[in-house]
């Protein structure tokens, strides 16, 4: 495990919760005293402020980097060197050139890689995804993410150098990779529209930005980035298709809600902004969050030797969009999305699927009545002429 | 009362309920039969088909549209003409420059005029924007407002002529004015951008659409709306501020839940999709929907010599920026909202608002740590430098 | 307006709003203050403490009782003297005793009597009935109604002789009337068991009760009352019928949810408790909780010559059910409900609708499997065994 | 593992998901072929449909039970015979006596005992419990389970002798467990009063009950369990306390909304009764439902010799309490739960807990009027006279 901080406990909780096989066995931390502390608490026998020696090891297996964005390229160096499997926390790099010269390296290395975007392994995105991918949707229109919080918790988040972006990096690459799953992963990004700002933090980067990815195929997705946000950690997906809708809240409304007049002053949980009045907690946040699902199939792909769902390559198309997205804050237009690597679809074009109502006319809407006679709006394809038709 | 369709029939629904001093004593309609069955169910002593003719009567006090969006300008100035008091449906034209000719007209003619944008006279909507006003939710930084149904019931929305647009002018025209209405009527709109497609209908207008529309104040507005959702009529508007949130859902979830295997087949409710498993209805929809309180506003200002909360300027203002929004969904980027006729402020530049944690560094974020220590993240005024600060 | 406190102000609220023709022309009150505040407030022109005097005016076409219970029969008996219309408040009287001779004598004295049970009028509750009317929920076997609180508005509700009891009188007789009318107001309550107790404040009146009635035909009513909750107002009711259910949030849960950190501190509505964190207010509070359906239903049936929906024979009807919950909370078991006078079908018997599958057979379930297959649970006629058929 | 059928299904799923280190050795059930299905879907080595032999086998640590409830004392004292450790699904027992001599036997045999009732394992159900024990509700007041859906999916649940019952111990075994739970193990049940009909199923046992439990310090449980319900499974808590309120929603409502025309028609969730239209699916079953944290704590108490949260004891606690519900519904009065074996607190006198406003009044209620004013109402500790006072 490389890195002991907010990020890394949640993942140690996770990796070690339940009754699981699998062990932390050494700890990297910038920090000795953190080292330490986390060391003491997960029962790590190795522990040391020496990257390398963190990772070359004969008894670690894989390494999880859950560093700094701008740490993330030497660790996985490393990796590479040492010849060790390695899973990184996200965003994979600070922009898409970072993210493509470790997808390079660890592919030239032979080494496994995984990449950890956890909002793709919550139980139920998986099971929304199940959904879609059978069809219960139809043809996907829109998917939307919205991640918006009031921060985040660590000081390097905040430090434009560190993170090498905003909340669009921060959060903006769980959005884009959930709703390039809903679209469909062999479905090229063509191009981004991003509005960003810096409304209210005293920071370089920006604390709030809206986007929208164009797909080849004519869906759209949206992203709902923040900062700035109150009242909790607001963590909502919405798809739509031809037939059908999903509604996923993920964090502020689970079905746990509970009103205490404040004698009590514990943690209810991650982000949450009080602890008095109505408040909202998740039950299982390890769970709900994907992590379970996510070391799941990583650990359990690398003893398969197959691909988990989510690799180094998705971490690099998920820069090389928000790339994309901070082009387009900066010149006011959309811009296009460069991926000098893709393995998906190309060359498709927008669907049009028009219904046939007869050979005649195009069905445009059929609707049920108030008094129950079914209401018919129909075009004549020659003329064009849009009209209704009632049949009782 | 002019137009006996949908709209019209559920604004006579309003007029007339509840136990009101109002009487509908004119009804025109293009078609002789609709106006005859207008008036049967609504006991309206005039019936024609010569618009003229219904509004030139001298027991007419005020003169109702509810017709197409084309013939919106006709009736107006046939108002104009007779000295009638008039209340047009929305949107109040096809385009800025047909609203512009109605403001101008009406405010030449010196006739009292209301723009009928129901949504921002819905309870909610009421009960939310007192709250914005007493700064329950601080500086506003964004506004949103959802739209989205699976199309409207009368051919002419369908014709891109009768109708001046798509989902944008019909339902874009709410959101607009409800976003707006939050970040104050009075802010300047500047620009919008906005993406716009047919993904599905066999129309020549869009059938889905997101647009942002950036006020002088740096605040932003965000419209979704859409002919292609299923499910229902999703009516939902979230506004966030540096100091709260507020999220209100006025159709599809409002505390009224029913599970039916299906034996019954009744009307549940506008736009809603089935009949059978879980539905979700509304109790009472021209309250929920605004129309109550919007009628009582306009006629008690009518009464009291006064200008009700929305006028034909209002209506204006939101054609000039949907002109805006069908500009960029072209152009591919921001394109300026262009205002003739402004009468609010002018010249405001973007809020700042750093928070003085002391005398050398800004507060970026405070916040409670699970084992209860204050934890805060400092930026250190002259270097620039971000860092941690543990308070136990 | 007999009565100037809480109540009489929501009443005068709903009674003069929207575009009504109807007017408060005099009212009384116990107190000359508060009655002549209750006068500038609303523009009524006769104030007085003299009850009598309120009532016997030329002008006044019906007297509504806004009153602490101990004082209903007081005015309805002058009501009856001054052959005036009465409405009154709810609970109808402090027991069946005050009921029946209430309405005894408003038919002997040949007046029009209104109950004015609101929460049958809520907007939510009119359509749910309706369903419920026409069979969307098959045979109702379950009605609950719920309503807590954290104990009302003014001192008179906390004594048990104005009162006649705690919250079983003071919130029961709104439960007990909504569950009835969703069994069916024509059949007969036969017995009640209820648990109460004091478990929090310190008065001689039950604070937090719960109670079930049975009904002729077997369908079970269950009513939980509380001046103890936290959190506000909880106002619920369900109902299971064999083929469906129906859930309503009358006041807490109804699509209106606000986030602020507190630096407004404005009211946000009846029985709420915080007004920082997660608040739920409620949009227009009068047309939610029923009022403005019920004056109309009132005046409507005046005008007509008909019956208002809610008479005093409803009235009585609670307050006997509500004598028999106070008499099982003591005695500790199932106790009758003694009704003197009733109104309604006798004599039914408990439905049995045992659903045939074929000759032999009676269907106990039928479900799909998740591998798609029919699976049925059936009952063989003649030997009663029960076993598992699957059909593919 | 002892049974293959729903239940056995969903444990093996627990059991073997995620990254477990345990394993399933050895199969039985009653159905070759079914036992067969079993193993070859979970790897299990050993097949019989011998009781005894599949769990005599050197490799069984433990015995897991997910057979019919008449056959739970049969295969505990087969554990006991051979020394091995054995968990039970729920209700231990048909009754309190068949449940007390399993108790007796496994603790005279020396065996580790666990009693598998998740729901007291649900990550929600374990946050709101902590919340409760850290005081975030004060004094709890009331505590409410409601389990209802469309039947069970077995023939065995149907018939009364196999089941010992209908839904009060199916469901109602659940129910008990967690209010007793909420309110404190260690507190006595007192005295059940409880209402069960056969209202719609042609069965000999109830298909619809709802019982209160009374507890030693005045505490009120509340379970309402049916097989009749329609739209799914319906799963909630609500927990009352002096200080605050818990509602939980397991099951129908968990943040995941899903609207389908039905081109898809695949397996939603346990117990969901449709798959088009608005459906609620729930993200992860098996971990939302409790059984993942119900195994870990079983097997690490296992490992460590501690007692797991849940043994025999109280199982043998929730079948007296049932038992005494069962005599209730027939005497139609509170009957006392009868306990040969209890283990925790006695002598409890109910809490009273006057709120002191100063030397001479009680507390009885302050509020916030709308115009900002603080409003009390006070109680003469003498005179016992209640009246409001107001503080500006």
């Amino acid at each position: 495990m490389l890195g002991s901080g907010f990020i890394g406990r949640f993942y140690a909780d996770s990796l070690q919760g339940y009754r699981s096989k699998d062990k932390i066995v050494s700890i990297y931390s910038r920090k000795q005293e953190s080292a330490k502390k986390f060391a003491d608490d997960y029962t790590v026998a190795f522990v040391t402020t020496d990257m390398e020696a963190a990772i070359n090891r004969p008894e670690v297996e894989v390494v999880c980097i859950s560093l700094p964005n701008n740490l993330h390229e030497e660790a996985v160096m490393l990796c590479c060197k040492h010849n060790k499997a390695v899973i990184s926390t996200k965003p994979l790099g600070r922009n898409a050139s970072e993210a493509k010269r470790m997808l390079e390296a660890v592919e030239k290395a032979g080494i496994f890689n995984g990449y950890l975007e956890d909002l793709v392994y919550t139980p139920k995105f998986i099971k929304a995804h199940e959904s879609v991918k059978n069809g219960a949707l139809g043809r996907i229109l829109w998917a939307k993410s919205r991640e918006t919080h009031p921060g985040p918790h660590s000081d390097w988040f905040w430090d434009i150098e560190q993170a090498g972006g905003g909340c669009i990096l921060d959060l903006g690459c769980h959005c884009v990779e959930i709703t390039r799953s809903y679209i469909g992963k062999d479905i090229k990004p063509i191009e981004v529209m991003c509005w960003a700002d810096t409304q209210v933090k005293p920071i370089d980067a920006e604390d709030h930005a809206i986007g929208l990815i164009k797909y080849e195929n004519g869906s759209i997705a949206q992203f709902e980035v923040s900062w700035t946000f109150r009242g909790g950690l607001d963590l909502r997906d919405e798809v739509m298709g031809t037939e059908g809708t999903i509604w996923v809240n993920s964090f502020l409304r689970t079905g746990f809600e509970m009103f205490t007049t404040g004698k009590s002053a514990n943690y209810v949980a991650e982000k949450a902004e009080s602890n008095t009045g109505w408040v909202f907690p998740v039950g299982d946040e390890l769970n709900e969050l994907g992590y379970n699902h996510m070391f799941m199939d990583m650990f359990n792909a690398m003893e398969n030797g197959t691909q988990p769902k989510e690799t180094f390559y998705d971490g690099y198309i998920v820069n090389a969009v928000l790339d994309a997205a901070y082009a387009s804050a900066k010149s006011k237009q959309w811009e296009p999305v460069k991926l000098d690597v893709w393995r998906g679809k190309t060359g498709l074009s927008q669907d049009q699927h028009l219904t046939d109502y007869d050979a005649d006319h195009y069905l445009v809407k059929e609707e049920m009545t108030h008094y129950g006679a079914k209401k018919l709006i129909l075009k004549n394809k020659k003329t064009g002429k849009i009209f209704e038709k009632e049949i009782k």
